[in-house]
């Protein structure tokens, strides 16, 4: 099985973004170009990532006092992924960049995803970067970010704490200025931190010579108190490495209009960050996770404890500055689980075809002197594949959709790119969410079309399971994600958020509907349509959060399976407008996946928005003592 | 959290197990005789099997090339076990058994399963004893069965080959007969067995000093050949190592009515058994998995190749005789896969007690001064924690109820005791498959409701649900239960298996009718049951197997959300009957789970029954290049 006829259509036949050419950014682009990068990382991927996923598994990072080591395979793959310059593929020329379409750079990172979801940190890397290109100064872009886009240096994103995971408001990291003349550091003003951060991918490794840390802390006030709430975080650059920039220009830190030229620079001694433990994950092991302490001593600066750290952006603003790679990350992790998915789908497919068992149910079935068949003959094979394919080339759609409203949002016109951020804030907590929840699914399934053998080490689809379950808690849990939806994201701009996916499902319902073998689901999406509408309302009749929000999970699921209903039906829409009378293999998986979503998934939505509507408090009243 | 209060209120509350002393069989026992075995187990699997049950997993078998070998823990937990005589439990007094109900065999048996379900192979080993007490011959079970109760030796099943695991009419292991006086043998016609037997679980180990293998085989005709089908599977017993009875009385084999007396035995050599491989699972890893070669001639008896086996029964009737010890081993599967559940509902709830994170939403909750409250007062744990409540109570009553049905069977009147064996027939496959998926799922909620922690191996939640992801594919997958259930089960004697559940569903529907909180309940029941019926009929309104079948597994699934409802509603209003105003916290627990699952669970069976209502091919018609 190979992905890229799949992404070929999704990219041109679909999405268009050949017309992405014709805007100035995009430009030098063209089909040759884009396949170009899809060829390397689909090359890249098969030869250094996909021969080492087992590797990294078995092979666990560990800490052995002084470094943490990972196997050679780990090293090997991010050189070639460095190699790629798919670190600042999507940054301007001016830095390195190819100024590619996040599409095509979304498309195309889903090669490693697939081979092995967790050798990479790259996407926490060029996040970081971006964020700095955005919120960072000139010193801090040419110092930090231009290394991590060189992939010379990597980068993290230091967020929760062991006492605060998903409530960044408890943050306790404390950030203090760093001597009367704090302000005067070329690479920003200075502090010192301390605190503990858990959960930090690509924490600590030996991958490159420095990592660069984004950290969330509080500034304490004039009584040494830390302000509560999010409204006291603040972000800081805290390197592993302290760095001397060794060559700088007369005059002093670069000046605005020279933006982020690189600046030689050089280690200069160890910041006071030190590695407190790995965590010992079920899966994704392939990416160290790191418990961080920040200002313990065990490194002195100066003769002194506490962490180097270099203020981005306002005091009291780094959660905003965070959420700029946040909203990346989320849909970096739904193309994460996306793609563990299809590696799932693909294996389980492949083993179908191959694995005699059984006879078929009916005449003749029972009669054991004839062969057995492939199991893909046997109906509930097929179903469990099936499903396989809708959940995860639906949730590829997705993802590539969102990634397309990324492109439109920076160099569409304003209406367009307002628009598209937009959709984006509504559709980012489903790009997160849906996959991670039904692509392990899919998981699941691709474990029972192999039998006892799938339970096995030695097939790959139970560690794709167990590298996939860390998708609904990493970068905002389920929880989280629902909330987001269903507190902010459809109320957000008095619902004009929510009105805009609403107008364009119905473009597809209305498209759909003229095209005989789709008038049917049509009809169904828009019955879905209309019921998530009928339950964003119920839900926020009284007015009172505490009701809203109860069954904020189940509103999740439904609008997900809603969403996912209107992409199949886009998708196939336009399938068939490519090949009207259907008869192409692809075509017809393409109208058999959306079948199967509307025949056996989307009429699951009534279940869920059931409680919604109810404003059911059956969880909520509990008593305790009852559980 | 305690088990043993909910395990009180089901036996005794619920099933009025106390009854069951009213019987002959049963007359010596009371409520204090079951509470005392019950106690016993409790201890037993809080000393020696929950402390071990990371070790288990982290020390997983391996095969030295002399030897496999385990944990000391493993040992230690398997000779606590035999110390407490639950091997023989249910046996009769003359056979060193307690003669105790099956169903308080069953409750004991859960501490085990909850506490590591992976260290016992007990379940093989009595399910294998109580196979030959039924169809072995009075010597089989005095050599055999009597060893095996004592826990001196251990059991196992061997039915799946590599080339055929759920097809059984493909095994291809030849039995010949050992010479012309192979019938003259006192343990059996003896026969040599040549063949190769996969996912032997316990299929080799130290815990005993022999293992005896019950093996399906085929006897080749006269033309060597050997007969396609089921209908040529005969059954052996196959030890490990070859017996010999050491003291016969005069006049050869023990004479019918002297039973199972025990025989004095002695080993006599290795049969030619040899370990082929060890399985490397994702989980389970306490109980041993073989490749088992038979015959291969690594161990010459009499100087030739070929492993000596015992014909059981008949030639030709070896599956008939081994679904005695399937459908035992399926209720078996069904209880280890909800106490796994059950670990990870009382982890996750403790964890949710005590760890506090965030504020509560509406009012004050964005005041981050105030301090954190403890994650049970979020209203997405409680879903999630009342869901796995709901899912593993109620398997628990599940799994109970068809073991009450066992007792019911064997000392029931002949009509009770007929209809009981039909409930089972229609039953079992629902026992077996729903909690190994909606128990998983639960594990799954587990690990959510414990966050980035539940994804570390520093707690037990991501362990419960690697383990528990065996259970939707031993003794019969999902798709072949699926099968069993919609193309066998009820249409058996012209559907009256399936009118027997219905009858027994109407009664607790009356029931329930005039209880105020319960009358909404009992209607959505009384629909879902009319739906099932209706269900049942349109599969098969066309006569033909192979579109009946096609939806086989989201028929089942249906059809266990139903029975589910319906043993929440029986169990709701019987704890109304002894708690009328329903104040007491385990009350308000019961109805809790109650109305989660009809308000949460139930509504899915539409989904599920709208494919099978309109014989959906979707699946079964894509062509294979399609996919």
């Amino acid at each position: 099985m190979s992905l890229r006829p799949t992404l070929d259509f999704l990219l041109y036949g679909w999405l268009d973004i050949e017309r992405l050419n014709q805007r100035p950014r995009f430009a030098d682009h063209s089909r040759e170009t884009f396949d170009a990068v899809l060829d390397t990382c689909e090359r890249i991927a098969r030869d250094k990532y996909a021969p080492n996923n087992r590797i990294v598994d078995t092979q666990e990072p560990r800490f052995d006092g002084e470094k943490v080591i990972q196997p050679q395979a780990t090293h090997d793959a991010h050189k070639a992924f460095v190699d790629s310059g798919m670190l600042s593929a999507a940054q301007d020329y001016e830095v390195g960049g190819m100024q590619l379409p996040y599409t095509v750079q979304t498309a195309a990172n889903s090669f490693f995803s697939m081979a092995s979801a967790s050798i990479g940190s790259h996407m926490l890397t060029s996040g970081n970067a971006n964020l700095l290109m955005v919120h960072g100064t000139p010193m801090q872009q040419a110092v930090f970010a231009r290394n991590e886009f060189s992939g010379r240096w990597a980068g993290t994103m230091c967020l929760s704490e062991p006492q605060a995971g998903s409530s960044l408001s408890d943050v306790a990291t404390r950030a203090v200025p760093d001597g009367p003349n704090f302000q005067l550091d070329p690479l920003g003003h200075r502090y010192r931190l301390t605190g503990n951060k858990m959960w930090i991918s690509a924490g600590d490794h030996e991958l490159t010579e420095n990592i660069v840390h984004i950290v969330l802390a509080k500034i304490p006030d004039e009584h040494g108190k830390l302000v509560p709430g999010t409204r006291g975080l603040s972000l800081f650059i805290v390197p592993k490495w302290l760095v001397a920039v060794k060559d700088p220009r007369p005059g002093s830190s670069p000046r605005k209009e020279e933006g982020a030229d690189e600046m030689p620079v050089a280690l200069a001694g160890r910041n006071d960050v030190a590695l407190a433990g790995l965590n010992h994950k079920l899966g994704w092991r392939g990416t160290t996770n790191a418990l961080l302490n920040f200002g313990e001593g065990r490194f002195l600066v100066d003769g002194k404890p506490g962490a180097v750290g270099y203020l981005v952006g306002q005091p009291g603003k780094g959660l905003h500055c965070m959420f700029h790679m946040m909203n990346e990350a989320r849909i970096g992790v739904g193309i994460a689980a996306t793609m563990l998915g299809m590696a799932g789908y693909y294996a389980s497919l492949d083993y179908a075809k191959s694995r005699p068992q059984g006879r078929p149910v009916g005449p003749g079935g029972k009669d054991a002197a004839t062969p057995q068949v492939r199991i893909i003959e046997h109906a509930d094979v097929r179903r469990m594949l099936l499903a396989q394919k809708s959940y995860c080339e639906g949730a590829l759609a997705l993802e590539l959709y969102c990634a397309r409203l990324v492109d439109e949002q920076k160099t569409g016109n304003p209406e367009e790119a307002d628009e598209s951020r937009l959709l984006l804030e509504v559709l980012t907590p489903i790009a997160k969410s849906w996959p991670s929840e039904w692509c392990l699914e899919a998981n699941s399934l691709a474990i029972q079309v192999h039998g006892g053998y799938g339970y096995t080490r030695d097939f790959p689809v139970e560690q794709y399971w167990r590298d996939n379950r860390l998708n609904m808690i990493h970068e905002g849990t389920h929880g989280i994600q629902a909330a987001d939806l269903l507190g902010r994201k459809v109320l957000m701009e008095d619902g004009r958020g929510m009105q805009l996916v609403a107008t364009r499902m119905r473009a597809t319902i209305a498209r759909a509907r003229s095209v005989p073998v789709l008038a049917g689901h049509s009809s169904a999406l828009e019955d879905a349509l209309q019921r998530i509408l009928g339950a964003t309302r119920a839900a926020w009749a009284t007015g009172n959060a505490r009701e809203a929000l109860a069954n904020a999970v189940p509103y999740m699921q439904a609008f997900g399976h809603g969403v996912l209903a209107w992409i199949w039906l886009d998708v196939a829409e336009r399938a068939l407008r490519g090949d009207p009378s259907g008869v192409l293999p692809a075509t017809l998986g393409r109208l058999g996946a959306t079948d199967y979503f509307f025949h056996y998934e989307l009429p699951k939505l009534g279940a869920w928005l059931n409680v919604v509507e109810r404003l059911d408090g059956t969880c909520a009243r509990l008593p305790e003592e009852a559980f």
